[in-house]
Parts: structure tokens; C-alpha cells; sequence
């Protein structure tokens, strides 16, 4: 049973979202928590109270692996500092006890769980919601995202853990083996609520 | 008596330097090194390698102060992102051990050790080598910059602590109180050398 905590990094808000999984595609939702630090708080200590909040996740949680985003430096300036230093400390920590970390792009974990590489933070949000049977969508969307990274890597396992290779992943792309479970529930998704989208007709 | 680690912090090369220093401005040279990682390494593990090897410098040289190089997103996109995780990393281990750190951006630190903040890297190392008394400048220019961190921290301390805004500091900003150590060790070194340098004539 692979149990993975996704992170989405961040400094001011840090998404953690927790599943299991066996062999199936099958995902079983767990834990989410946006994890918080204040603007105004020096940058050493903000930098600890998270990294402080996520010792204690991978400790209690005992998780078997680890899926982060991947940042580039292109990303938003402001924000990108921060997000690089969290996601150091959580390979840091995960390191240290031997817990795998996969990194994904948002464009991996959009294709996989919307089946669309360019999807929306509304549409990931839906999906996950769909996916994992919440009762309301998980807010805010670092919620989201944290456990969309999560069900990605748990379904990459699933899959025998197979390199991932989305990066360029398109509405038109094929993908072997034909639908992911996510484009199929956006399929039905889609006929249930009637209408057409867009960006995807 | 401060004992000061400086880091410059970075995945393919580290550079750590530590000096101590008393309520004088004189600072005294105790260690150089400069940690390393292999592109070739897997990410998390590069992380976890050179994160190690700061949390066992911690540990076994106590120090009552960290100095570490403050990031921008606009420096070399190809690298910034890992000095980005690694200063994360420091922050977070430092934090945990209620060591203080202070952030200089690379400017300020120019400017306290060679008098000017557009100073080359070759400038720093030499006023490194002289103000610390070394018998040969400390290569790579990773180790030299982090012993730079270590002596501008301490003379920080020697101020009393108070803020450093020497951002924007140039060549012919004057220096509250007159001429830095820095300072009249350069002009000292430029009259020895009997030649004008120059981008300081």
C-alpha cells in the first residue's frame, strides 16, 4: 500500500494532501492542510515553521514517498524564492529518512488528473474533488494541488513506476494505454454536466 | 567572542568559512572548506549531501551566528534555483538550533571587504587572504566568498549589530566613521603594490 504525501511548496501558503494507494488506480483520500507563515516573520524563522510542520507530518505519517512540484526559475519572481527554499528542505527532510521524492511539473500533474497539460486551477480542483469522493472541493488551491501531486505519483506507481515524461503533454496527446482514469471521469464528468467546454471541444 | 559560519550557499560547489572575532574589528581565520555535489546525483540526494555535511558543522562547531548570501530570482536562472534549496536548507537547520542567521546580498558583502561593491571576485579573495592573515588566497572563489559572509557578519557584530544597507553602496560612498578595515587594508595593499588598479584610480 503506497501512502504519498504531496507538497505543493510555498512559504506563505504550503499545500500538503495525503493518499493511499494500492496496486490499482484506485486513490483513497487521507489528510489535506495548507501549512502557513506570516509575510512579517523574518525569513529563517518562517522557513523553520514550515519545514518544522513538515518533520512532524513525515515522522507521524510514515509515508512511502513523497510527490513535490518541481519549480522552475521562469515561475513568478516574487514567489519562486520562497517556493525553491521550501522545496529544498522538503527533499532535505524526506532525504534524511530514506523517503523517496518524485518531482512533477504543474503541467504533469494537470495532464494526469484533468488529462489536459494547460487545464485550469478550477478544473484540477474538480477533478481531485471527483477523484478522491470529497464531499466539498478542497480549498484553497494549494489544497488542491498538493493532493493532485499526490494522486499523479500514486498512479505513476501504480503503473510500475514508469518515467513520467508529460512535460509537453497536450490536449491531442495519446496516452499509452489509452484513458487515464482522470480522463475518463473527466469524460463522464463532462456528459453529466451537459454542456461542452471550449477549451476542449 | 562571535564564532561566525559563512555560507555561500550553492549544490554544485558549497563554500563554508568560519572565523571568530572579539569586540575589536579584528577578525581571526579558524576553517575553509567548500562542500560539493555531482550533477550526476539525483536532486534529492544532492540536497540531502550537502545539508548533511552543514547540520554536522553546526553541531560540532557551535556557532553563535550565521551569515549566509541572500538570493534574487534574477541572478543566473541556471543555477539559482539549487542556491535557493541549499539556503533554505541552512535557514531551516540553523533555525532548529536558535543560531541567528544574517542575509547580505552579495554587494554589501563587496563593499564591506574591498571598500567598493562592484568589487571582482578576485578583489574579494585578495582582501580576504590579507585581512585573515592566510599564507595563500582561498580557492575556489566559493571558499574566499564565504569567508567574506564570515567577515562582514562580524564586523557587523563589532558595529553593535546594527543594520547593514549597504545595497547600493559604491565606490565613492562614504563610510560612517571614516575608512573600513577593508578599506585601509586595500589602500595599504594598493600602496605596497606601488601601481593604480584601474577601476579604483
Amino acid at each position: 500500500m503506497a501512502r504519498i504525501i504531496g507538497v505543493d511548496p510555498g512559504l506563505t501558503r504550503c499545500g500538503i494532501g495525503i493518499v493511499t494507494a494500492g496496486a490499482s488506480r484506485r486513490v483513497t483520500f487521507e489528510h489535506v492542510e495548507v501549512l502557513r507563515s506570516s509575510a512579517e516573520t523574518p525569513l529563517p524563522e518562517r522557513i523553520h515553521r514550515i519545514g518544522a510542520s513538515i518533520e512532524r507530518l513525515l515522522d507521524g505519517e510514515k509515508p512511502t514517498g513523497i510527490a513535490l512540484e518541481r519549480v522552475f526559475a521562469q515561475d513568478n519572481v516574487a514567489s519562486v524564492m520562497g517556493v525553491a527554499q521550501i522545496s529544498g528542505v522538503v527533499m532535505y527532510l524526506a532525504e534524511a529518512r530514506g523517503i523517496p521524492v518524485a518531482l512533477y511539473t504543474p503541467n504533469e500533474v494537470k495532464a494526469q488528473v484533468t488529462g489536459y497539460g494547460a487545464a485550469d486551477k478550477a478544473q484540477v480542483t474538480t477533478m481531485v474533488t471527483r477523484l478522491l469522493g470529497l464531499a466539498e472541493p478542497p480549498k484553497p488551491a494549494d489544497a488542491a494541488d498538493a493532493l493532485a501531486l499526490a494522486i499523479t505519483h500514486a498512479w505513476h506507481l501504480a503503473r510500475g513506476g514508469a518515467a513520467v515524461r508529460m512535460e509537453r503533454f497536450g490536449r491531442q496527446a495519446a496516452v499509452p494505454g489509452g484513458e487515464t482514469p482522470a480522463q475518463r471521469a473527466w469524460r463522464e464528468a463532462e456528459s453529466k454536466l451537459g454542456r461542452r467546454r471550449g477549451a476542449r471541444s
